[in-house]
Protein backbone atom coordinates (compact mmCIF):
# COMPACT_ATOMS: atom_id res chain seq x y z
CA UNK A 1 0.00 0.00 0.00
CA UNK A 2 1.47 3.87 -0.55
CA UNK A 3 0.84 5.97 2.10
CA UNK A 4 1.55 9.76 1.64
CA UNK A 5 3.22 11.45 5.25
CA UNK A 6 2.60 14.70 6.35
CA UNK A 7 5.44 15.93 8.53
CA UNK A 8 6.44 19.19 10.46
CA UNK A 9 10.00 19.55 11.93
CA UNK A 10 9.73 22.95 14.45
CA UNK A 11 12.16 24.58 16.79
CA UNK A 12 11.72 23.04 20.21
CA UNK A 13 9.50 25.62 22.23
CA UNK A 14 12.54 25.90 24.67
CA UNK A 15 14.64 27.70 21.89
CA UNK A 16 14.53 30.96 20.43
CA UNK A 17 13.59 31.05 16.76
CA UNK A 18 15.47 34.23 15.25
CA UNK A 19 13.47 33.82 11.79
CA UNK A 20 10.39 33.42 13.46
CA UNK A 21 11.33 36.93 15.48
CA UNK A 22 12.49 38.43 12.35
CA UNK A 23 8.94 37.74 11.06
CA UNK A 24 7.38 38.73 13.81
CA UNK A 25 8.72 42.00 13.67
CA UNK A 26 8.19 42.30 10.12
CA UNK A 27 4.22 41.97 10.49
CA UNK A 28 4.08 44.99 12.51
CA UNK A 29 6.10 46.81 9.77
CA UNK A 30 3.08 45.30 7.54
CA UNK A 31 0.91 46.98 9.47
CA UNK A 32 -0.28 43.44 10.98
CA UNK A 33 0.47 44.20 14.39
CA UNK A 34 -2.29 41.62 15.50
CA UNK A 35 0.26 39.01 14.43
CA UNK A 36 2.23 37.35 17.16
CA UNK A 37 4.85 34.70 18.39
CA UNK A 38 5.63 33.66 14.43
CA UNK A 39 7.47 30.09 14.70
CA UNK A 40 9.04 28.78 11.24
CA UNK A 41 10.03 25.32 10.66
CA UNK A 42 9.72 22.39 7.73
CA UNK A 43 6.73 20.97 6.23
CA UNK A 44 8.02 17.73 4.51
CA UNK A 45 5.53 15.86 2.42
CA UNK A 46 6.65 12.33 1.06
CA UNK A 47 5.41 8.71 -0.54
CA UNK A 48 6.01 5.06 1.49
CA UNK A 49 5.27 1.64 0.49
CA UNK A 50 4.52 -0.22 3.24
CA UNK A 51 2.57 -3.33 3.81
CA UNK A 52 0.52 -1.86 6.78
CA UNK A 53 0.03 1.51 8.53
CA UNK A 54 2.14 0.65 11.12
CA UNK A 55 5.24 -0.64 9.27
CA UNK A 56 4.67 2.52 7.34
CA UNK A 57 4.64 4.85 10.61
CA UNK A 58 7.98 2.83 11.93
CA UNK A 59 9.61 3.95 8.16
CA UNK A 60 9.14 7.84 8.56
CA UNK A 61 9.82 7.87 12.13
CA UNK A 62 12.82 6.23 11.39
CA UNK A 63 13.70 9.15 8.51
CA UNK A 64 12.62 12.01 10.88
CA UNK A 65 15.17 10.76 13.61
CA UNK A 66 17.84 10.02 11.06
CA UNK A 67 17.61 12.64 8.64
CA UNK A 68 15.05 15.25 8.92
CA UNK A 69 14.93 16.61 12.02
CA UNK A 70 18.06 17.62 13.60
CA UNK A 71 16.16 16.29 17.71
CA UNK A 72 18.58 18.37 19.33
CA UNK A 73 16.86 21.63 18.11
CA UNK A 74 13.28 20.48 16.59
CA UNK A 75 10.84 18.37 17.04
CA UNK A 76 8.75 16.62 14.63
CA UNK A 77 5.01 15.19 14.12
CA UNK A 78 3.76 13.62 11.41
CA UNK A 79 0.25 12.28 9.82
CA UNK A 80 -0.51 9.45 7.38
CA UNK A 81 -2.61 9.33 4.72
CA UNK A 82 -3.51 6.25 2.47
CA UNK A 83 -3.47 7.06 -0.67
CA UNK B 1 -10.06 36.43 20.92
CA UNK B 2 -6.67 34.32 20.23
CA UNK B 3 -6.71 32.56 17.54
CA UNK B 4 -3.25 30.35 16.46
CA UNK B 5 -2.70 29.00 12.75
CA UNK B 6 -0.52 26.84 11.26
CA UNK B 7 0.37 27.41 7.54
CA UNK B 8 2.15 24.97 5.17
CA UNK B 9 3.74 27.09 2.58
CA UNK B 10 5.18 24.24 0.00
CA UNK B 11 6.87 24.60 -3.60
CA UNK B 12 4.41 24.68 -6.45
CA UNK B 13 3.58 21.57 -7.73
CA UNK B 14 4.61 21.79 -11.25
CA UNK B 15 8.02 23.22 -10.04
CA UNK B 16 11.23 20.90 -9.15
CA UNK B 17 12.23 20.70 -5.49
CA UNK B 18 15.83 20.36 -5.18
CA UNK B 19 16.42 19.98 -1.66
CA UNK B 20 13.00 17.64 -1.75
CA UNK B 21 15.00 15.55 -4.79
CA UNK B 22 18.44 15.63 -2.42
CA UNK B 23 16.65 14.18 0.93
CA UNK B 24 14.51 11.48 -1.67
CA UNK B 25 18.19 9.90 -2.76
CA UNK B 26 19.60 10.43 1.16
CA UNK B 27 16.71 8.20 1.91
CA UNK B 28 18.07 4.96 -0.31
CA UNK B 29 21.40 5.75 1.08
CA UNK B 30 19.94 5.39 4.69
CA UNK B 31 18.41 2.05 3.63
CA UNK B 32 15.06 3.60 2.73
CA UNK B 33 14.24 3.22 -0.99
CA UNK B 34 10.64 2.57 0.25
CA UNK B 35 10.40 6.67 0.52
CA UNK B 36 9.82 8.43 -2.38
CA UNK B 37 8.86 12.10 -3.78
CA UNK B 38 9.92 13.91 -0.61
CA UNK B 39 8.87 17.44 -1.05
CA UNK B 40 10.02 20.45 1.84
CA UNK B 41 8.53 23.69 2.57
CA UNK B 42 7.75 25.41 5.57
CA UNK B 43 5.34 25.30 8.23
CA UNK B 44 4.73 28.35 10.32
CA UNK B 45 2.82 28.93 13.16
CA UNK B 46 1.61 31.97 14.65
CA UNK B 47 -0.65 33.82 17.14
CA UNK B 48 -3.34 36.23 16.30
CA UNK B 49 -5.73 38.64 18.10
CA UNK B 50 -8.89 39.21 15.96
CA UNK B 51 -12.48 40.15 16.96
CA UNK B 52 -13.81 37.20 14.77
CA UNK B 53 -12.66 33.92 12.98
CA UNK B 54 -13.67 35.39 9.43
CA UNK B 55 -11.39 38.52 10.26
CA UNK B 56 -8.49 36.01 11.64
CA UNK B 57 -8.73 34.54 8.17
CA UNK B 58 -8.36 37.61 6.39
CA UNK B 59 -5.15 38.88 8.38
CA UNK B 60 -3.62 35.52 8.23
CA UNK B 61 -4.16 35.59 4.39
CA UNK B 62 -2.75 38.90 3.62
CA UNK B 63 0.44 37.90 6.42
CA UNK B 64 0.78 35.08 3.53
CA UNK B 65 0.75 36.71 0.60
CA UNK B 66 2.87 40.04 1.57
CA UNK B 67 5.10 38.23 3.72
CA UNK B 68 5.18 34.55 4.34
CA UNK B 69 4.89 32.62 0.87
CA UNK B 70 6.03 33.74 -3.08
CA UNK B 71 3.54 32.77 -4.81
CA UNK B 72 5.70 32.63 -7.71
CA UNK B 73 7.27 29.55 -6.85
CA UNK B 74 5.10 28.39 -3.79
CA UNK B 75 1.71 27.65 -2.72
CA UNK B 76 0.38 27.99 0.87
CA UNK B 77 -2.67 26.54 3.33
CA UNK B 78 -3.49 27.53 6.28
CA UNK B 79 -6.17 26.22 9.32
CA UNK B 80 -7.21 28.21 12.33
CA UNK B 81 -7.90 27.24 15.59
CA UNK B 82 -8.92 29.20 18.66
CA UNK B 83 -6.85 29.56 21.45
Amino acid sequence: MKFRAEIDVMPLKALLDPQGKAVTGSMKNLGLPEIQNVRIGKHITLEIEADTKDAATTKVDEACKKLLANQIMEFYEFELFEN
